[in-house]
């Protein structure tokens, strides 16, 4: 049976996405919002049975056994982690937390409750167009790859009022909303991951027609990044939030022999020796029809068609895992082994603080991936984060210690291939 | 009358614009070639009445008033000098020279002879969609200039056989070949020019099916750049010639107020408040008959359509500059006002220096434009050039203030305004 679920946040993306978990087959139980009155104008206009202001009074619900995290990125952590906790499974909106030292707490509560599904919400993973080009890049289409070249353009992502979009602290920028996308993207498709890493930041819109009271806007709204991947490769990234008008994203691969190109949802390829590009894959235009007409513009820069058409595909993956899995073990791995595990979401969140280390110092900077959080010390020391968000989720993580894991039933397989070390580490 | 002219190179662009040259009406007296076979054969294919392999040769005949420098560019700034000081106009190809101290050399003999002409092969200053955008940002178009996003896609510029563009040392490689231009676009349109730059060069094909030998090809064919403009603006770059089978060209230029592309040879605008992007530019295909089909491959990656445009455009301008001008004083400065001048040439070397600069350092690197020779020591010392060509360089250098300039006779008001001083200094 399809678990219940529970959503955290309130935004157009709960909006986009709740009437496809439903056409999905799963119940939506219980939204939680940031004020009572969120929560209840999201309940009534999804037809939604249960509100919230309280996290707990979603997370101890017994209809609820997976939780959607889709709200501001400060909390991300602090919920994920007691979800775990109490045993339920969890998506997490990307980016995965603030800042390295939060995810490691996720992916240690992870690590803990191995029986858990928990996932990023790197949708880009089950995109076709994705799927093909990391299948053909295994085969060798493009031979070694030596260059990756990212461009994204979009419209502003700064709304109507000021909100957590608006604050680099908060989680917003387009670095951590579209970055940790390319980052993740990247890594899935060349199989390599960043060693060093160079950005440049800016925010060139500080205030709007709308938000010109005390608060001013500081999340960045262009950037603009290079890695040097472990196998050798050059990515260079453009993320330009300044192109009103429409959504467009280039991610081009290049190698020894040819090259890769998705546009949009489509696939396209050349072999150094061809004459012309080819067309290998035609991206599904499958979802437009689900996603509210009146929020499209919002939507469209916050999560655009290509991120939303991969998470829902993502959810119909989450589907698949839970129908077809045995009734009494909850799921199967299968169906969602290629998504972004909680380790991804680290080392994704580890490049993103090293490009804003680089963006502040001017120099290339080292991405280290911590196991231990003490390792952690002197990078959050130079990332000046203010210390609040550190200490409450001290407490919360203390949880797992402190009692047993929830009491599941454990496959033979699942417990010697615990699903969060299923991907390389 | 115009000016009869005298071709320093043999190559493919050379076989383009002979054929232009003789149908605005100039005179091809001359053809200079590395070796005389070379200049033979181009002499015969060309029908040019005299060739050799002596550069004296064709800088002292009489019937050559007007010397184009289209040959490898370690060779740029010693026939340059040289011209000059023999009282010959000079139009000379990109990159300058092969560092800053090279075209300070140039740009010190162009000022001892304000009244020759001495342009940079810069065309895309001609290319009317570039001169529509620089009209239109000073319009106020785009607003308060924020970034600036270029994106250069292209096919291998290495040919059959070794030659200078292998080599990053005599100036070959994607940054001096295409970034040259880029760099001089941007602050020909924007009116800015870098204060900082950080650079990722890379060769990744360091050998071909025909180039395979002891000699290895070390020059970049992947470069990344970031600029810091002197208004604040931040530029990035992307120069990629893992893109077989085409040329393509973007130049993306956002505002506060709304934002300005240049693709190909086309303009397009939209403001921030217009729901559609609008063709401001159509761009012209008036030459494309003008090349030779044969070479049209080679001529793609070295010297694609729009800048060839831009450089048969350049070239339309020295012919108004010399039809139009008074028949004793030789010419007009109008026509070629906008041409990129020696000093804008040393500006984009400078830049150059500093991005090869920062590929090494791994840092943001000052840019650095010097007025005397000694300022640039510590920079050259950085460069680790062989100084082969500086000690024969320093030998020409000699020759202006050995002797009086050319006795040609000034106007009142060239002597007053010299050209070469014409642009912001």
């Amino acid at each position: 049976m399809l678990p219940g679920i529970g959503v955290f946040g309130t935004g157009d993306i709960v909006r986009a996405l709740v009437p496809f978990l439903r056409a999905k087959g799963f119940r939506v139980e219980a939204v939680w919002g940031r004020t009572l009155e969120a929560a209840e104008n999201v309940a009534t206009e999804l037809n939604i049975p249960f509100h919230t202001n309280k996290v707990d009074d979603v997370l101890l619900r017994k209809d609820v056994d997976l939780v959607f995290i889709i709200c501001q990125p400060d909390l991300h952590a602090q919920i994920a982690v007691k979800a775990l906790g109490i045993g339920k499974h969890v998506l997490c909106d990307r980016p995965a937390g603030l800042c390295q030292l939060e995810v490691l707490k996720m992916v240690h509560a992870a690590q803990y409750y191995p029986s858990l599904i928990s996932v990023i919400s790197h949708g880009l993973r089950f995109l076709p167009a994705f799927v093909h080009m990391k299948r053909q890049i295994e085969a060798g289409y493009v031979g070694v790859v030596n260059v990756c070249d990212v461009r994204v353009h979009c419209g502003s992502m700064i709304g109507n009022q000021f909100d957590w979009m608006c604050s680099h602290l908060m989680g917003g920028g387009i670095l951590t909303m579209v970055g940790s996308h390319i980052i993740d993207i990247v890594s899935f498709v060349t199989g390599q991951r960043a060693n060093r890493v160079h950005g440049m930041m800016r925010t060139f819109t500080k205030s709007t027609e709308k938000i010109n009271g005390i608060r001013w806007i500081d999340s960045d709204d262009f950037c603009s990044f290079q890695m040097i991947l472990d196998g050798g490769s050059c990515v260079t990234a453009t993320l330009n939030s300044h192109m009103a008008g429409g959504f467009t994203q280039e991610v081009v691969v290049c190698g020894s022999r040819g090259r890769l190109v998705v546009r949009g949802a489509n696939l396209y390829g050349q072999n150094h020796t061809a004459e012309k590009e080819e067309q290998l894959h035609e991206g599904p235009d499958d979802v437009a029809h689900l996603t509210n007409k009146n929020n499209s513009a919002r939507i469209n820069s916050l999560l655009p068609q290509p991120y939303l058409q991969g998470l829902f595909r993502l959810v119909g993956a989450l589907k698949e895992a839970f129908a077809t899995g045995d009734g009494e073990h909850g799921w199967l791995k299968e169906p969602v082994s290629s998504a972004a595990t909680f380790e991804d979401g680290q080392y994704v969140q580890a490049v993103i603080d090293a490009i804003k280390l680089s963006s502040a110092s001017r120099q290339w900077e080292q991405v280290t991936v911590a196991s231990d959080e003490n390792e952690l010390n002197p990078l959050m020391t130079r990332l000046n984060l203010p210390n609040i968000n550190m200490s409450s989720l001290d407490a919360l993580s203390q949880a797992p210690t402190n009692r047993p894991p929830p009491q599941r039933k454990v496959t033979s397989t699942e417990s010697h291939l615990p699903w969060s070390f299923a991907t390389k580490h």
